[in-house]
């Protein structure tokens, strides 16, 4: 009922703040018999860990995930999985002034109004260092994903006034996507635009400010027949999933917010016979109708806010003696979160995929003998 | 595990197909005590009936709704609330066409391919006539918020090419939205453009096709507090439950979409006091941070798909005989979903906020002498 | 939250009062393409109904059964299937009485503490019509596992001071008890103790009094290898499940309490092959061990306390005037609720198995192609 | 689905091998504002420790806990509480034999038809050592149950053909039982019986066997009006909580099988005024009915059999090589579960009554000003 568990047979909880003594991962229901290591988590962690170059925080997070249980002679058995992450560098001292005074764009205030305590160290819980915890378990179902031919990739879209160039993208295999966004710092896959990006996002920080961003999610490899309606389909899983991470304030599938300018007769996608298979000559939709998966590729993409944490002063408020004040954040954070976001989101998106792959396979029944 | 239940503490299960004999809704988990009549329903499920103007189906479906149980001399007791719509209008023969050809842009193909067997009749499951259950157990969620002052309003910002003046609607209070929307067929509250959006719609019908459109939503008097982190944030599960809405593409909360192109010193919403409370000066973030209430409205916005079903001819298949073919939707469908996606929204959201409202309270134990 | 579904995959929801207008229940999740009929349903509400023996309440319940959804041209689809039963034999003005007066052994006192009102003609929500909601979905249970090869008998092994004699018992096949048991109105498969129960229970009966009993449980044809350690162990499920059923008191899985007098190395079912299977010699432990089943058959028994509506004078309160008072319940009541137990029992120990094979089968995941 | 986890609004995870690194819990719905420290829980872990005296196996485990979140400045904040364990007396050589060989009356040859793999050392995850995890959890549940005034205590009544006086016990108060346990190390607060005890298990060990007992549960303090009908009666969730811990075979509430012998009017609880309070004159029903807490204490009992692990050889099998062999477990293992189930059970029955206090507390909706 409290809410940090996710999944219902592919059941991931984290848990942890951003600077108490670490943060983790339960997973239960992994499939048996999946061979699964340290290593494979590891990569995951540090594409997501900050501090690579100059549009990410310089915080050292060596992030070294020990696996705890749930594996035995490098498969999963069934049994849940413990993912233990320590954090290192802390500095509590430096968050003191934060105890009474609610950052703006921050979960701060509410964290207070619910609780009526909050660790207020570095956002505590609601700490973009949750996502570690949620890219450890992700990791793990993206593994188990791939023995079914299922991949996901999210790539930057936008960033502040600067947008890839649909052109370009469109020119792209899934497979070249993956690829170009590991060669450079805001992971935008049409590789000109990333340059400007890159640039915006430098006169940003300069300015002490930041910028917001879009990203694109996609799957391939999901077969059709994947989704629970009529209140779990699969977009609205995956809506829920990508709106749970910090900063994300839209989530689309297909043609989103463009669907409200299209006629019908447009805007369907016609099927068709196309080697001996039923399939849809466009993909409108995003590969998903009426809540279920129809075979092709899906696509969805996350409206992503600047970076709250700001050095430019603020107005905000000393709730202890209730009087106003300003605030300047002068840490180290982020001056674009939409780069980060990219492995969160693949690894959020992997347990969706994997948790419904799981919940479709209870129906069709069958005893093992 | 199947996905026909909703809300956690507040607990909604709709069933029934659009030619079978009814549909329905079980609520689990009613605040005992409270009054409720079967009148209270009735009149969310008249707003949503179609057939009542240019722009909706000629269908007539009377939607009766009986109280089966849960309710004791006028008053919720406590234990579920069912609640039984006979459907009315059959002609399941107007459908025979229709078993083994997918409609383009319906749920046809993925239903079939999900569980191997299909109610072809008029979309069964996945026909819009599920939202009746919906929306009747979304009239109980209204009556029982607005014993907590809270209340719920969706009004049509866009249909295909005409948007809404933003101008004119920050002029409206909440309750001149509500008045508003009653005084014409596609329910905008800003009334010129209703005049404008009422014609496209009739052009669209006209010529055999349908269009899309945009939908906010407002809840006013949420306190501060309501969200459970790190997964089941507030916007999270208003995203999914706006998501699992049938012809809804996508989901924002605050500036959405819009927020990309912001720096976060002016994103950010500053906090001030006024009136001895803390607040935020302006509500860039739509009421919700962090995934928990501030106390603010909460705003958000939905992207609805043209209607499917269009009376120009259509490329699909037939799946018996694998070969292609097309297909012209000639029965009662509208022209446009926005405006019917008005209540079923409202019932939707009030669903959830009123489910976390229990959620939250859970935290807040004290024995009852 | 609120406890009105059951079953994590074959989600059973019951709702209704005795003596509302109807009692019923939705099924979410039951495998598509599966053959079921009214008539399926029917059989068990008749098995289960009171009026038929000297041994139960003359009350008259038709309880017919009306399918609203989730089958169509005679096979489920894979969405709810919605189970209508009309309450017909109300009697409500008899029941006024009850408003103030708890009546001992009945949970009255506890609904009116719980939800501040209470539906109080003939127990509400507490009657034993509750059951009649279990049995219907219970039945679309079984229909399903007998496809599967597993088949469910309850019987009674005591009532009163009468026990069915193990002898007896032991040399009878599981289809022989399932014969037996319809021979004779205590539901004994041991025909000569029936009749002696038969006999204590009509001197109860004389007496204005009743009598309590036991119930064993049998299920065969369970695969080995369900169940979900460490909380949602089978014989853990199959416990609540049983105890949720009114008027039981106790719960054992193979030789239960007696288990406490063994020594381990008796105890423990030692295994051997046979016919090239691993299976034990004996079977103290009921087919379960470590909450997974073995492939045994699986064995169970249940504790009922007799019917707490007696016509002999029990000291009672009333509770508006706050002062103590008597209570004679004079209605039709049964003498002895055992054998009215036994078609609950197998309905929803049928839910309990069915929701395991579909939960383990998540775990077998494959790809269909 | 998978089922390591337990309890809906106070949920808990538990997860670890008895031969991995270590064991663990995460809690998930903690109220917020509640002192708790690592004392709190180590004090129940050094309860449930093994190698305390002659009834209990020598092994080494230190068992020290560490909180790793949802703590601050000694109070609990509301997000979950990650607890560890590291495990650090392993010999997983001991266990090479055991690959192949299901040892009678453990749940080894259900876990590999189950999971399809298993790691063996030890019993792994359904090895006892899993309780390490429920224990620590549960002494959170127990520390916030203080704060509304309510005890859970367990003692044995039985072990063996020994059984506790029930004169004796009826002299005991509630408090005198908590202290008395703590005196012997069969955890039997008749003190003579317990001499008895002592000594028939030290004659099992002298024969390398093991015997079983039976331990009843008592809490008080907890108001009426708990538990969710008809699914989640509260005696339905102590039943399959308590069965869910190894070993245990049956389940009783009140006079539970004893019932069946009893007259309804016998049986069945008066209720009368005393101290301006309705209370019942007798507790036959162990303080619940209909599934809804009383008031009463609540009482309830386990059946818990003999050890497993035996020395003297037992028939078994060699699933690798499909051939019958012989086994002897020559390992440190306790001669009798029962004393050890003690603080097991009080976690588990703690947990329990907290999830429902919190459960209730939902309906009892108010909005914080």
């Amino acid at each position: 009922m409290a809410g940090n568990n996710f999944g219902e047979v592919f059941r991931v909880t984290t848990w942890g703040e951003s600077h108490g003594p670490a943060v983790g991962a339960v997973i239960d229901g992994a499939i048996p018999g999946i061979e699964i290591s340290a290593a494979d988590i590891q990569k995951e962690l540090d594409r997501r860990r900050p501090g690579q170059n100059t549009v990410s925080t310089p915080r050292e997070e060596s992030d070294t995930v020990e696996i705890l249980s749930g594996v035995f002679e490098g498969k999963t058995t069934g049994t849940p999985i413990s993912l233990l992450i320590r954090n290192s560098d802390q500095h509590p001292a430096d968050y003191d002034k934060l105890r009474d005074t609610p950052r703006p764009g921050h979960a701060d205030f509410g964290y207070t109004e619910k609780y009526g305590i909050r660790d207020h160290r570095g956002g505590g819980r609601s700490s973009g260092r949750e996502t570690a915890g949620r890219v450890a378990a992700g990791a793990v179902a993206k593994k188990i994903l791939t023995e079914f031919g299922i991949d996901v990739v999210c790539h930057v879209t936008k960033i502040g006034s600067v947008w890839a160039d649909t052109n370009v993208l469109s020119q792209l295999s899934f497979d070249e996507i993956k690829e170009n966004i590991e060669k450079n710092p805001v992971r935008c896959a049409d590789l000109n635009a990333a340059a400007l990006m890159e640039k915006e996002v430098e006169e940003a920080k300069a300015a002490g400010d930041s910028v917001g961003g879009i990203v694109e999610g996609l799957i391939r490899g999901v077969p059709a027949g994947l989704g629970e309606p009529v209140f779990d389909k699969l977009d609205a899983d995956l809506a829920k999933a990508i709106m749970s991470i910090g900063a994300v304030k839209g989530f689309e599938i297909g043609d989103g917010f463009a669907a409200a300018e299209f006629t019908g007769s447009v805007f369907n996608d016609a099927f068709e016979i196309k080697d001996g298979k039923i399939q849809t000559t466009t993909n409108h939709a995003g590969g998903i109708l009426g809540g279920i998966s129809t075979g092709n590729v899906i696509r969805f993409r996350a409206a992503i806010k600047p970076t709250p944490s700001v050095s430019i002063s603020q107005k905000t408020v000393n709730s202890a003696e209730m009087k106003e004040t300003e605030i300047s954040i002068s840490g180290r954070h982020d001056p674009v979160i939409a780069p980060r976001f990219v492995p969160v989101g693949e690894a959020t998106a992997a347990i969706v995929v994997l948790d419904h792959l799981m919940r479709n396979q209870a129906l069709h029944l069958s005893i093992q003998k």
